[in-house]
């Protein structure tokens, strides 16, 4: 799908650019991805090694980030985009922000799986947990694909699963609290997956602030801090 | 101090837009700083109507991020800005950005606040979360002073102090969890402390943020995602 011509202008170093730095985010976000499995594995099958890997691979995302960054200053510098190019320019900046933080959440399930140590109570709620990961997994993973083929429709959909993570949220938090009230001597143990639960419920609204930023990419709306109906009208009409 | 040139064009009136923007980063802070304080204050004083108002106060937060978002579009379309008006506008949208955020923090905490009931152990922690608020606060002031004063070494300063409040809460969060193992009863209670301290650490986390751009913005250098060595180098070389 083309906005307002994205990609298709005289100068061919020009397009180049700018599906350079489209292929980089998608890059950048199936590589945030990949460690955003990896995390929530490392901790559902106690695997110290795929932590490990996690928290050492958090570099390359931040320095995507950087680079991303960094061209896309060049392009307004030099090209001067409008309209569309400026908008695709503006939603890049943004969300490789937020994917980068998405990054830094899936680092932090990377370390504190290290520390985690099962019991058979606690033992119960991962199978949760992973679920919760698999669904903002899916989630991150829409959005992009939203954001490759800017498709408002989509990224608004995606937008409204984030209802379903905070309900999945809610159900394992009321879960742990059980837990550490029953047996508190496994409180630290239990605060562990409860940072890597919000964690999850974090990247879900990360998820959706890509998807804001493709609705605005296609629609040219702004549609942060806005109802779910004000939404839906923008988009849908 | 300039940073080649900005606000001396010879267009008046882009002096004028560019004069303006920074203002209203400025406003936006204040009234996010406002908010944080108005926040934790709530929860010390267990005022719930100054709660309500923190709560009600995040859309004009929100509103101010959209507005300068929306000019910073403007003035990428009609002025083509180079170099350090560049970098500064760059800088603001990711200002603005960690702004907002730091807003959804103190609503979060304004609504904790209303749910939170104090028994004396809690009530015993809450002089050291105010501290520790006052101190992110300063950090959020001093962010956004360097901000300002496009001060890069005051911005690495300000930098730094995110240890200290790494410090503080360690501290209290160990707190917390002996309550917690202590009387199993105050769990629920202790885990809306315990999410505040959180919203708090990460004030100091987004303050480090802004005092990352404003060393972009003076230097010209990514200083993201370097250790704090290579970061001095960068900044007092």
């Amino acid at each position: 799908m083309d906005i307002e011509g994205i990609g298709h202008h005289i100068s061919r170093q020009y397009n180049e650019e700018l599906e350079d730095i489209r292929t980089k985010v998608m890059e950048m976000g199936g590589l945030v991805e990949l460690q955003l499995v990896n995390a929530v594995k490392a901790l559902e099958e106690d695997d110290s090694e795929l932590a490990e890997t996690v928290i050492a691979t958090d570099y390359q995302v931040n320095s995507l980030e950087v680079e991303i960054d960094e061209e896309c200053v060049q392009i307004l510098a030099r090209r001067q985009p409008a309209a569309g190019d400026l908008r695709l320019i503006m939603a890049v900046i943004k969300t490789i922000t937020d994917l980068e933080r998405i990054g830094d959440e899936a680092e932090r399930i990377g370390k504190m799986s290290l520390n985690f140590k099962t019991n058979d109570n606690i033992k119960s709620t991962l199978p949760a947990i992973g679920h919760m990961g698999s669904r903002v997994r899916v989630m991150v993973h829409e959005a992009l694909d939203a954001f490759a083929r800017m498709d408002a429709e989509a990224a608004l959909q995606t937008w409204h699963g984030d209802r379903q993570v905070d309900k999945e949220y809610e159900g394992i938090m009321r879960q742990l609290m059980t837990y550490m009230m029953e047996d508190p001597r496994s409180i630290p143990n239990v605060l562990d997956l409860l940072w890597t639960v919000r964690a999850l419920e974090r990247i879900g609204d990360r998820a959706t602030n890509i998807c804001e930023y493709v609705m605005y990419l296609v629609k040219g709306k702004d549609v942060r801090h806005i109802s779910a109906e004000q939404m839906e009208k923008q988009i849908l009409s």
